[in-house]
């Protein structure tokens, strides 16, 4: 991680590379890639400070099947956050609002690491949209309950942000989405 | 607008009054409440520069009935906001995460003025909850278009996101939310 953030800080996002970051650490770069799920996933943990790795949370959120992603996701998505402390989703926000490096890492991840993943468990058809309707609404819910404080649901208890969020994305991943396939 | 700008950087958001504000501009208060909406209004226009009045949007998004509002909001949102150019979105997102007084402006203006107003047009339970969870999709349908860029979604045409947003904000302000009610 500190020799990701020194890569970083003298390289920019765009110009690291895996291969410079794993020689600073005397690591193999293999082995970064497998940690961190290589670049993206590196600089949103070392940088951005994402309190977690976004393949665990596919590999937790799809455990009980398709029929649960809604539920397990808000679940997740509330237990995490609620407790990293919301001043860390807020400093993330700010990041991506004023460093656009920032930007193009948490999208990297978001899309290919996080909710393309999820998606594709489905086996629904239009995974790539479905992914990005997801993180409308995930990111809405972080916005409106950790930046906006927007009440009552920035003081809402998890089991009423599962019951009333969770069939919004189960609905986005496993239901017509009333469009025209292509 | 200008005496209003003026006023707001000399006292700050929640020291300036209408009254102030009227007064610089040599109008009367009550002008100035019905043209704005009072402070909050005053300050999201004047200030954060959202390019429209709230209470213009309601009577708008409400004008078809109930049945019609998730299909409305999402409509009336992304026009006006591709419109405006998504850079303006960008800078409201970065003012409420620097300037605690932006936040408390447009948190105050997206309740008072805006979501409540619309939830309250349906009769059902528990406004208050569904006004905030429409600004969770609302406010994440911004953020993932205009500020993340999250594909394919940033660049939908806005029949797309009707299609697939508008049920979720149709649920959350007129459908059985399966939480207990108190």
């Amino acid at each position: 991680m500190e020799a990701a953030r020194a890569v970083f800080a003298e390289n920019g996002y765009h110009h690291a590379t895996v291969r410079t970051i794993a020689q600073r650490a005397g690591v193999d770069p293999a082995m970064v890639k497998h940690w961190f799920g290589g670049k993206e996933g590196l600089f949103t943990q070392a940088v951005l400070q994402v309190p977690f790795d976004f393949r665990d949370v596919v590999a937790d959120v799809t455990a009980d099947g398709p029929e649960r992603l809604g539920e397990n996701i808000v679940r997740r998505f509330v237990t995490t956050w609620d407790g990293a402390g919301g001043d860390r989703f807020v400093a993330l926000v700010r990041s991506i609002t004023t460093y656009a490096e920032a930007l193009d890492a948490l999208r990297d991840t978001l899309v290919n690491q996080l909710f393309t993943p999820i998606a594709q468990v489905t086996g629904s058809d239009r995974p790539d949209l479905r992914a990005s309707l997801c993180a409308t609404q995930v990111i809405g819910l972080g916005m409106s309950r950790y930046v906006a404080g927007i009440e009552p649901l920035a003081s809402a208890d998890v089991e009423t942000l599962v019951a009333t969020i969770a069939p919004t994305l189960q609905r986005y991943l496993t239901d017509d989405l009333g469009i025209a396939t292509d």
